[in-house]
């Protein structure tokens, strides 16, 4: 059923992105879910392969039955980076919360004190990706700006 | 593996408790989500009645495997009630937010606009249930005290 077996590579290896605060933050999470080690011999490159979506691949995700625990975990690991570096510019702690229900929707969330920083409606969740490591890092910049506005505006919440 | 059949009920079809709003909006909520229709014949009284747990219930819930799907129910019942009152109360939209793990631990979020109202670490999610009614239209009016005061602090956020 799973398509990354059979499938080439799509980031290249000198891809200029992976030195992207916010993919290397995105390697980092995504090795620490890896509980089978699994990725203990992968490039950074290709740990963050199966993010990029090229139009192919995704045709190729079908969207009948749950959403994977690998696609859970990605999309886990891409929220967990953005808690991480909202922390790190805010300086306050950062929780993710994600629900995910079994038809493949969800809410994703990231909370700051009392604040909730970030809410995003999940959907489509099978074909969680982006269309390069460019997209993603643009993506996640956006999201964390406005997180980081919210804080920031809203302090006195934030810091309860 | 389940008690509710063989036990005699706790909560008196006299119970005074029964006509608290917070009891009203519970019987609602659990009426709500009886997708199957069994408690159509079942009076008020009945329908509350596995919340209460006294000590010999206690005991008799085994704690190992994962939280039943009727436990999760009632436990999205009861934060469902509080937001529907914290609504009430402040006149903006409340929506709980239930995450629970395969081992019976959770959190509950009501969220205001981009305010945490409530936020509550689940544990024991096995055993969820009060001493009496009066016990839990207690400590849900202590929760829904703290919430509605936080919203009126902080307004602005809740409604955003």
């Amino acid at each position: 059923m799973y398509y990354e077996e059979q499938q080439e590579p799509v980031v290249q290896e000198d891809d200029k992105f992976l030195q992207d605060p916010i993919i290397r933050q995105m390697v980092v999470q995504l090795r620490a879910v890896d509980s089978y080690g699994t990725y203990d011999t992968w490039s950074d490159a290709r740990v963050v392969d199966p993010l990029v979506l090229t139009k192919e691949r995704r045709r190729a995700i079908p969207v009948v039955g749950d959403p994977d625990e690998t696609t859970i975990s990605r999309i886990k690991a891409y929220y967990n980076t953005l808690a991480q570096l909202l922390e790190r510019e805010t300086g306050l702690l950062a929780v993710p919360v994600i629900n995910i229900t079994h038809e493949g929707f969800g809410r994703a969330l990231i909370l700051v004190g009392k604040l909730v920083a970030l809410d995003k409606t999940l959907r489509d969740v099978h074909r969680f990706g982006f269309e390069s490591l460019e997209a993603l890092v643009a993506e996640a910049n956006k999201q964390l700006g406005k997180a980081a506005t919210l804080v920031n505006e809203h302090r006195t919440v934030a810091e309860l």
